[in-house]
């Protein structure tokens, strides 16, 4: 079978690999598709040359079927669609308080261990999580970041009748509106890239600029004056900290999705002030998995128009070298068969 | 009747005044004590002549009695013992959602109107909660700023069992440490003033310094590991904000009490990693005021220690001007019939 291993500077290799049986409690998956996260694009760069074993397969965002089952595995057999919940939590302590997704000593699979883009991927059964026959593989390599979103959603309390704003139109930003708009909010779009706001209103969002639309005044003027009752940090910059704290209306949640690798200035007063909430979300439970798989199955949603290429596995080097060439596209896709 | 006046430059002077008949749905109150808030020593020192309307009788922890009724006033007669909620939330909106406590055009009343010290208070009857026959008047006068602990305690939805850290042991972090420890929570005040410390540890709680203690082994070694469940920010400066995302454990909730007038530094990483929370607390809500009338009526606390003065009202430059000189007083209260 062919794998892909990420050797360091910028380099992926694609090499000939025994296909393995699986061992007790695990299966094999037959790996179907599998997504470019915004952190695969990080370790490309070598931006987690510290945390990641290099040489090592990387790729958390995937579908697959079962291709063999290991000794003791009752629940799967053979053609099950699959997606893998890539947490680790087998290192679970009292101290994480039943938070397993966020454990102290959680590991995420594909970064601290072997990863999907390869043809076939050895997992645990208690990372799997079943789909339905009718479910579409090439949608499904999307549940992991759906599952992102689904997560901030449900951790928000967004209710119908709500506005959220969302700031920040990347993947996961889209992601993110779509399932604040399926719950049957009004939802508000800010995006400084002309090509994602165009992205986003073809998908039928209320998209805006924050550099030539003041976007305070926008939101008031679409909730008579009440502002945003949810805000999803999706963006990682200055600018959306600092504007976060203005267009939340009174007992507004702020939803921090981004990751902010250093301290940044948050204006505390308005916390005070508006009694605002600041609310950290990280990866994903079960049931945010349960609720993406969900919404793939129904789509009902424009998630085909999330997926901007489907390339061959084997053309991973190239694949990187485009992301970086295109920062428009949105999600990429290999097919790992190919 | 003897008033006193903020006349602004560190000056209070006391005149003479006519009592005035209590208009249409107002009652005349008969001040008993009247607490020194932060505020009222910021007012003292000149930092808020832009919002007062200077010469102003300030004052909003009182006590009191009714001392006459307007016309239209049903619910209390002459004699009543009560106390003011100093919100004035007349002008509340649509857009405020119903949290009147914070409505955009909230008015405080001693600040943004006249206020408590003076001998008799004329007031409109929505701000009045009735006491008991039985409550002490000049604890009563801690009803205010013990609602604001009351207010921050639920809102951070504490929890019997729980570990609470509290940052600053300042009259209101010493109140929110009473009313967390009454709910059942495990309590660490974190304070730098030693005088501050030694009066945390006379009122029973575990008090330590965060300069010869590392708060953080600390807490973990009185939690096996957890950490912090609930952390109330009650010290307002930057370290409280960098220990607050270290000492708090998975999914735990910060409580943002102090006032931060500028923005500041925070370890936003750690909300993500965590998944913690950062609630906004800003005064009360009548469910807060009459638990804190409950508390202060069992007199099961030690409220009586946190008085650490009485003087007559007719010294009120002294008072103010002795808060300058001995900072480590915890709650002076004017007796306004002296
Ligand atoms: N919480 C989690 O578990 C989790 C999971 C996945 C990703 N993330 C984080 O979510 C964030 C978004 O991920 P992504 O893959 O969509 O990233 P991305 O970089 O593709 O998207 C960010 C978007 O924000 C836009 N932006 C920049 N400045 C802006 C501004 N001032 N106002 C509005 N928009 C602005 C950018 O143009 C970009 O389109 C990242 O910080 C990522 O690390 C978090
Ligand atoms: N949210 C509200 O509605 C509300 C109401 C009243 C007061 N407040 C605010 O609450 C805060 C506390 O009020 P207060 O009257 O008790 O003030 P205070 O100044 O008397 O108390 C603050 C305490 O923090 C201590 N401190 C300073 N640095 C510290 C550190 N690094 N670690 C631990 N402790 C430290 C100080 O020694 C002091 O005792 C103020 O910011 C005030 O404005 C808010
Ligand atoms: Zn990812
Ligand atoms: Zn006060």
């Amino acid at each position: 079978m062919k794998a892909t291993r990420y050797e360091g500077d910028k380099t992926f290799t694609v090499i000939e690999k025994e296909i393995q049986a699986p061992a007790a409690n695990e299966v094999r998956i037959k790996v179907a598709f599998v997504g470019v996260c915004g952190t695969d694009v990080h370790i490309y760069h070598g931006m987690m040359d510290k945390r990641v074993s290099i040489p090592v397969t990387i790729g958390h965002e995937m579908s697959g079927t079962i291709d063999a089952v290991g000794d003791g595995v009752t629940d799967y057999t053979i053609g099950d669609k699959v997606v893998v919940r890539p947490l680790d939590d087998r290192k679970v302590k009292a101290s994480d308080k039943g938070f397993n997704h966020i454990c102290e000593e959680l590991k995420f699979i594909g970064i601290d261990s072997e990863g999907a883009m390869q043809q076939y991927w050895n997992v645990p059964t208690f990372v799997l999580h079943k789909l339905k026959e009718s479910t579409d593989l090439k949608l499904a390599a999307l549940i992991e970041p759906l599952s992102v979103a689904t997560h901030d959603v449900r951790r928000s309390g967004l209710v119908k009748g709500e506005t959220a704003v969302v700031l920040g139109g990347g993947p996961i930003g889209l992601l993110v509106a779509m399932v604040a708009k399926e719950v049957g909010a009004q939802v508000i779009i800010s995006e400084v890239n002309p090509n994602r706001i165009a992205k986003a209103k073809e998908l039928g969002f209320d998209a805006v600029s924050p550099i030539d639309t003041d976007l305070v005044e926008y939101v008031k003027s679409k909730t008579e004056n009440r502002r945003a009752d949810v805000v999803f940090e999706v963006a990682g910059v200055q600018p959306a900290l600092d504007v976060m704290c203005e267009v939340a209306g009174i007992r507004g949640r702020i939803l921090m999705v981004a990751i902010h690798g250093v301290k940044k200035e948050v204006d505390l007063f308005k916390f005070f002030w508006k009694e605002l909430s600041l609310i950290g979300a990280r990866v994903y439970e079960k049931e945010d998995y349960e609720k993406a798989i969900e919404l793939i199955t129904a789509n009902e949603l424009p998630f085909e128009q999330m997926i901007t290429d489907v390339q061959p596995l084997s053309n991973i080097q190239q694949v990187f070298e485009n992301i970086d060439k295109n920062p428009e596209g949105l999600k990429v896709l290999m097919d790992c068969q190919l």
